[in-house]
Formats: C-alpha cells, structure tokens, sequence
C-alpha cells in the first residue's frame, strides 16, 4: 500500500524559467542518465532542445510537447537578441515557421510534439499580429510556455482524478513504457492515474513492464514509482502474461503518443501486445492521456507515422546476417480499449470528447 | 530465402568422447560467450556439469539432458578409479543414487534432465545387476550417453521432418528463445523444424524475439541461425503482436521444457504471452519437443515447478524500492496449441502418443 506516497519528490521534468540575467533557460531531467543519477540540463539553445528531444533525453508525449514549445520561445529569445538572423517582417516570420517546423519534426509520432510548436508558433503569429517587437514575442511566448506547463499538470491532475474512479481498492496496476510524471511537465497521465488512485489509498502495486529496447519502464518508470512511494515490481515485457493468467493484475494503465480520431491509440512498442493479452484475461485496458494527444485529423491508426530507431538500441554489437526491426511505437485499435481517460473524463474510445 | 543453408556448420552442443588416455571428456559449448565467441570447454568433472547446467553455460532442455546423463557418467569413471569415495556394492549404489540426484535437480523445470539423469542412472544399477566392475559401469554409461546423443540428433530430425510437414512455402516463422541446435545434441527442435523446412525451400525468414532477460533468442537464435545460413531478423519479445499485425508471422514454432499429459507446456518466459498473440491473429501456434520432454506425472500445467531466478538477470543494479519477479519459465494451456510435435509425429495436444 501506499502510506508513504510523496509526489511532491518528483522533479519536474521540463520547466522554463528566467536566470538572474532575466534570461529565459530550459531546465530538464536528462533521462538518459536515470536511475542511476538525477540530473537536469539547463540550455538557452533552442537547437540543443531539438537534440534533447531526439536523444531521449526528454521523452514522453506531454513533455516533448512543453520541450518543443519551449524550444521555439528560446528561438524567439535568440532572435529578439538578434542572433537568430531572422530579420523583421516577413523575413522573421519565415524563419520562426522554418523553426517551429524543425522542432515539430524532431520526432514523428507524438503529436503533442507538432501541436505544442505549431501552438507557440502561432502564439508568435498573433503577437506579431498586434505588432509587438521581437522583444515583445519573447516575452509573451515565455509567458505562454509557462501557461503550458501549468496547463499539461492541471491536465493530469485531472486524468489522474477521472482515471482513479475507474479503478478498484487494492487494485494492482500493470503498466507499459513510462507515462510518468517524467513523461510530462509534471505528475503524469498513466502513473497520474496511479498517484491519484494511490492518494485515495486504492494501489496495491505497480508491475512495470522494463519496455526494451530503451527500457523505460525498468529505467524511468520504476525509479519514479520508488521515489514517489509507490510499491513497484518491475518485470521483463514478457512476463506480463504470467502476471495476468496469475489474477495478479486488476487493470493496465498507459499513456499514448497519438490518438486517432477513432480511438486507435499510437503508443510505445508492446502496448498493442498487452492490449491483446488484457483483453484475453478480462483485464480492463485503461488509455491515459491530454486531449493534445487526440489528432483529429487521423481517422485512423493506419495513418499514424510510426518511428523506427536505430537498430544498436536493440543489438549493441551487429551480428552479420541477422537484421533488426525496432519500430519505437505500434498502434492498439479502439476495440481492445476500455477507457480513454483525458483531461476531460473517462471515454469509450469510439466517443471520444475533443 | 535459404539457398545458404548449411546445418554442418554448426557446432555439436554437448559430446562426450575420449581422449588419447581414454579417459572420457564432456565437451560442450559455452553458452554464455555467444555470440562473441564459440568457445568449447572440456572437463571430466562431473560437478564442473552441473555448475555449468545451473550457470546456462549449457542450456536448452534436450542439450541439458545429454550433459546431465554425461556428468552421471563422468561420476562413475571417477568412482571407478576411487576417486568418488563410492566403495562398492550398497554404498556405491548409494552414491550413484545422490550423484544422479545432485544432477537431476540441478533446474528444476526442464524434465528431460531428470529423464535422462535417472535414466543413466538406471543403467548403471543394470549393469550392477549383471556383476560389472565399476569400471565396466564407466565405459556402460559412455556407451549410453553416446547413444542418447545420436538418439536426441535423430529425435531431433524426425521432429523436423513432422514440423515441416506443417509449414508453407514462403514461411516467415516467429520462434522464442533458443530451441536451436545449441539447445540439444545438435540439429534442434523448434528450429530443427525450421532447417528441415528450409531444406525444403520453404523458409522465407525467421523471426526470433530476444527473450528476456537471458537473450537466449538475440545471443544463441540469432547466431545460430546466421550460422547455418537462415534469414533472421531480431526483434524485441515486445514486438511480436505488432509483427503479428501486420501479417508477417505465417507460424509460431517454439520448444518446451515439460509438457503435461494434458498437453499444457511450460517453455521460456513468454512463450505463453506469444501463444495468445498467435491466438488472438489467427497464427498456427507450434511446439517441438522430444517425447522425453513429456511428464505423464503431471496432470497439467499447474503441477510443473517454474524456476524463479536471480533478480539481478533482469535488474543488474538494485533500485532501492523496486522488486522484481523474474520466473524462468510459463504455461502455455493446451488450447492454444495447434499441434505438439515429437519425434513421433505432430499431435493434437490432448491426444499425445508417448
């Protein structure tokens, strides 16, 4: 049980703030580094964001949301310093689309990714729009990045209060990948679910699935569970079916990467394969995560990009002859979801509210 | 496709012989230095067997059988030179009874180590019956051994040709973990039905998961299969639905460690994870095994012991607060089996001929 849950531990992931220079700097958790040491990064480089997020350093759809939107803001810091060689006008509004795209474009399938850059962009846009000076885009998109960080936690507060209603006293959680507090700016979507279920004294445990090739689970997600109190045994992908044939899971919790507009759900490779084996075992298959997530304009899951990485995260050392397929996400179609829980409430995926 | 294939090119596991002196020697290879290094380690020790069954330096329940059946008689040369503290008559009967023992319960899962321990055993109590020396109970258990090795290749052939027999031209198999030529005397039992198909030209690719947390599929499968010339492509166990999905996946072939009489089969960690996934696509689920993986004893698959195993195999550094649960081994039901095939043919799992 969870007697000693302490969520205020938690870092926060991704938090823009200004130095005593009233410069803006992102600070983050760089999660390559967990859990062996806990540590943030502070940048002023709007690029080294892009960087971040494509080395996993910040990853977790809501996060690289705030980390996009962040980056285009530092664009704008650096180009009201005239560094970003953008110009006035027309010339600087080029410049911030052919960045906001960039940032967008650092990894292809969480779309909170595009939304939050395209939303800062078009914040840029109608300031711009009221004819504020470059300056003056700076600070109202540090404001909004703010706003933003403020609003994805509210958010998960929220999925948090909507998903811990779903769910039972005593109930042990089963979840995949990390959709943690350290997968948003703060508290999360899926473990939002289980820090909110856990207040109300319902969490009996957490089982992690470790999720290869990056082990996000076994990595991030288990280290964040200890650090917040929560019981956590942590198992290999392939032992979740054990667990469930054992009775010892009363529901699986995941966040998503991007929702179509018919309730397929994108989200960390071998999410898909426990949708099957909840479905097998009567175990409800819970979907965590902030109407940013839902894309409208997908109908659905075959037309969402799905990443493929780097075969090394799979096989460190090539084997001659022996090929890797290491696609980062796969798709669980709406028919093996029971809920997806937004900020909003509790939805049949075929119903969604956005 | 497979106009590659060449089987001899792979190593014999397990095999005892004789050197100059005429002492007998079991060779085998060490598992654990694959796929870096083929490496071959030689002792007379018939403790040196164990240890090397308990470290998965020799894995895979046929292979573990041979080298179990080869320590016992590695044990009665050393009795017969005086070196075991055996004596003669009862007591010597005695200490082959502990010694045969001491190698049975070595794992506890795959049965076939128990089988063929008892089973050399048994013939040492037979010659004894029949007035040999000691030293004529060595050179017996050589003789045995010898033949168990030619029986389990030639077990392990007609179970590839039963297998093939199942297969389709253009077959793209999934297997999990190693049930490879490296998992019994030579040849194999899951893929001892893939080479028999290729040889057929039947194999388009094979698809292997990693098998956490040992890798048997990514360190041995992988290898094994380059080896011998067999398209392979490594994925991890989490990928499988996905793979499955999208059509990839004509059949499911995989080993066992014990099979009950009902059928039930207990196999690698997350063999019964893939079943339900070949369930729930519509792919022919497979299991290959010798008849001697049978246990008549056991009911079902609830009566079969799952070796639980160091935490560490899954989490190397301890994270305070975080558990794990690392089981060996699961239970595929017999109704996800589509067919179990022995030396003796292919069988509906409630209808076994043993």
């Amino acid at each position: 049980m969870t007697e000693n849950l302490q969520i205020d531990r938690l870092p926060r992931t991704v938090e823009l703030a200004r130095d005593a220079d009233g410069g803006a700097t992102l600070s983050y958790v760089d999660q390559r580094l967990l859990p062996a040491e806990l540590s943030f990064a502070r940048t002023r480089d709007w690029r080294a964001v892009v960087d971040a997020i494509k080395a996993l350093a910040v990853r977790g759809a809501p996060a690289i949301g705030v980390a996009g939107a962040a980056a285009v803001a530092l664009w704008a810091q650096e180009a009201a310093a005239g560094a970003a060689g953008a110009g006035e006008g027309a010339a600087y509004r080029d410049a911030l689309g052919r960045a906001a795209e960039t940032v967008a474009s650092a990894r292809p399938t969480a779309v909170n990714l595009r939304w939050a850059a395209e939303r800062t962009r078009d914040g840029a846009f109608r300031a711009l729009d009221g004819g504020a000076t470059p300056s003056e885009v700076a600070e109202a998109l540090f404001d909004q990045v703010k706003r933003m960080e403020a609003e994805d936690e509210a958010a998960n507060r929220a999925i948090g209060a909507h998903g811990a209603a779903l769910l039972r006293p005593g109930s042990r959680v089963l979840t995949h990948c990390n959709a943690g507090s350290l997968a948003t700016a703060f508290f999360g979507t899926a473990l939002g679910v289980v820090y909110a279920a856990a207040a109300q004294g319902k969490i009996e445990r957490v089982y992690a699935d470790e999720t290869r090739p990056v082990g996000q689970g076994a990595r991030l997600t288990a280290w964040e569970l200890a650090r917040a109190g929560v019981p956590c045994t942590l198992v290999c992908d392939n032992m979740a079916a054990s667990l469930m044939a054992r009775g010892e899971v009363d529901a699986v919790v995941v966040g998503a990467d991007r929702i179509a507009a018919n309730g397929d759900v994108a989200n960390k490779i071998g999410t898909y394969g426990v949708a099957v084996l909840a479905r097998h075992h009567g175990v409800p298959f819970y979907v965590a995560a902030p109407t940013s997530t839902i894309d409208a304009s997908v109908a659905d899951g075959a037309g969402i990009p799905i990443e493929e990485r780097d075969p090394a995260e799979v096989l460190p050392q090539p084997l001659a002859g022996v090929e890797v397929w290491n696609p980062a996400f796969d798709v669980t179609p709406a028919a093996l979801v029971t809920r997806i829980v937004t900020e909003r409430g509790a939805f049949e995926p075929g119903s969604l509210v956005y």
